[in-house]
């Protein structure tokens, strides 16, 4: 198959491709770096089934002379720190960046698959949340840039469906983490593992019994492969219902590195939602699909290219005494 | 002052246009005539002060030479039959119409000004709803192309405010009915009063029971005004919260015509709202605004157009037997 991927430089975006060129796929990836991260794009570059578009699709995606099977549109800041110093940005990937991917999809009669998120659930008061949940989200606040965009994503997706009879999916994914994301990602295992290797305390937002649930990169890649051979239409969440709270994953991060660690308490940011967990009966049923890799494991697989990237990092800083 | 509004031959835009230059200001009115109707264009076409421009907002909005004062984006298809035949156009205004405004607003220095709707509130859980709450809406069911793009809408003028310092303001406008609303506008009180014109039976969904609140046109004009003279940017509901079941709608509607009516029920629609109210609180804290037209005064008003627009129509209807 030749796929088009946009956002192919993101943490999200550069495990697929990886995944889809070792299953023999061809891929188009696009990318404009405003988040995404060249590295990621150089780990393919000279793959012979690989080739890289630097474009942002909010202007436009280049036309393509070769055939596409899918168009699957993962571009977007996805962390709050990214996305709220680019808040029209973020509107526009979800808006007019979705509808570019929508129309290429529709005049290549390939399929589209949309990077939705547990963030169109909003604040839920419904826990945990299935896909029929219609969510709690302030139109407005400072993260509104982020989550109407997507819900507005959603909306358009269904109107090229129901209107333009695009085959479509969609998946809501929730908090995921692994290799590859960025340092200054911002979100909380990120933040962990970082202040963890500089010796410094662990932030934690409120009094830390907010939950988050956490998903492996590769859990949630495999649920993307297996939607993609499905055609179902709905949103499919896709995330790890395993709860923890701050201070659990406090516990698991000392664990996962075998020292004590200190924490300091920080205010909540505005609108934080204060317990999100997917209910994933939906993609259980449908794509026979449940994340396998436990918490301390996939800490384990990410604290490793944490501590590779920045032994890497601290190499490539220049001496602060040349000879 | 020089006002640009965006739908201004939509049945608001047109009651907006009227007052603007009754009060002296001149007027730019752009419309694509989607749901707008070129007679509302042709009311003030010989006005000095008035000046139309046939454009597609979500495509862009031509360069305007003069200053601007305020932009005011009005342009959408509102009601379901419209917006619902229109799912992707609906969308496009909600967002590119809106930045393409807020664009403009931002190049002259003008403020702006967004038409929102009640419809942002979705199926309410909360009764009345004022605008601290943050609704409870399908992000991708049939009614989404609305909802979801007013809501994306609201994000990008925040946005915008927050980001560049634009001066906006934002209403959510409730129900609202009067004279010039479209004959084919699919809500209710057009409806009513056709099919009772007619001689046909009132149509109801449901069993009648769910209800709704109806603002007439003036007094949603009254508010606009105040607001404009007001900075306050957060959104403020603009309504008439004495709520009328279905039922009741029709009794209001017999006693106007001073004759009974039959009734048929049909089913529901999806996601139709069971209820909606404003908490009008803000509004009448902030502008000493309050609805002033009773439901049968706004319905005598309403039923004298729609008469003479019927007579109208009647004598331009070419004669079945010509002379």
């Amino acid at each position: 198959m030749r796929i088009l991927l946009t956002g192919s430089a993101g943490f999200v975006g550069s495990h697929l491709v990886e995944r889809f060129l070792h299953e023999g796929h061809s891929v188009i990836g696009v990318d404009n770096y405003l988040s995404g991260q060249p590295a990621n794009t150089a780990l393919f570059e000279h793959h012979p089934r690989f080739r890289f578009v630097q474009a942002d699709v909010s202007l436009g995606i280049p036309a393509q002379q070769e055939p596409l099977d899918w168009v699957m549109h993962f571009a977007s800041p996805a962390s709050p720190p990214h996305y709220q110093q680019h808040p029209i940005a973020t509107l526009m990937v979800g808006a007019q960046g979705t509808q570019h991917s929508l129309e290429l999809a529709r005049a290549h009669g390939a399929r589209f698959f949309l990077a939705s998120t547990s963030e169109v659930y909003g604040d839920p008061l419904v826990h945990p949340q299935p896909e029929s949940y219609w969510g709690h989200v302030n139109p407005n606040g400072l993260r509104s840039c982020y989550d109407e965009a997507k819900r507005y994503a959603e909306a358009i997706t269904m109107a090229y469906h129901r209107h333009h009879g695009v085959d479509t999916r969609i998946i809501r994914i929730f908090n995921t983490y692994g290799p590859r994301m960025r340092a200054d990602d911002g979100r909380v295992i990120t933040n962990f593992l970082h202040q963890a290797l500089r010796g410094e305390a662990l932030t934690v937002y409120g009094d830390g019994s907010q939950t988050r649930s956490f998903q492996y990169i590769d859990d949630l890649v495999e649920g993307i492969v297996r939607l993609m051979g499905t055609p179902y239409h709905e949103p499919v969440n896709l995330g790890n219902p395993d709860e923890f709270t701050m201070l659990e994953l406090v516990r698991v991060v000392q664990e996962v590195l075998g020292r004590p660690l200190q924490i300091i308490h920080e205010a909540m940011p505005q609108d934080d939602p204060r317990q999100r967990q997917p209910d994933i009966s939906r993609a259980l049923e449908l794509l026979g699909w449940r994340p396998a890799v436990a918490l301390r494991d996939g800490l384990r697989l990410t604290l490793e290219q944490v501590r590779g990237a920045q032994v890497i990092s601290q190499e490539r800083r220049p001496s602060p005494h040349p000879a």
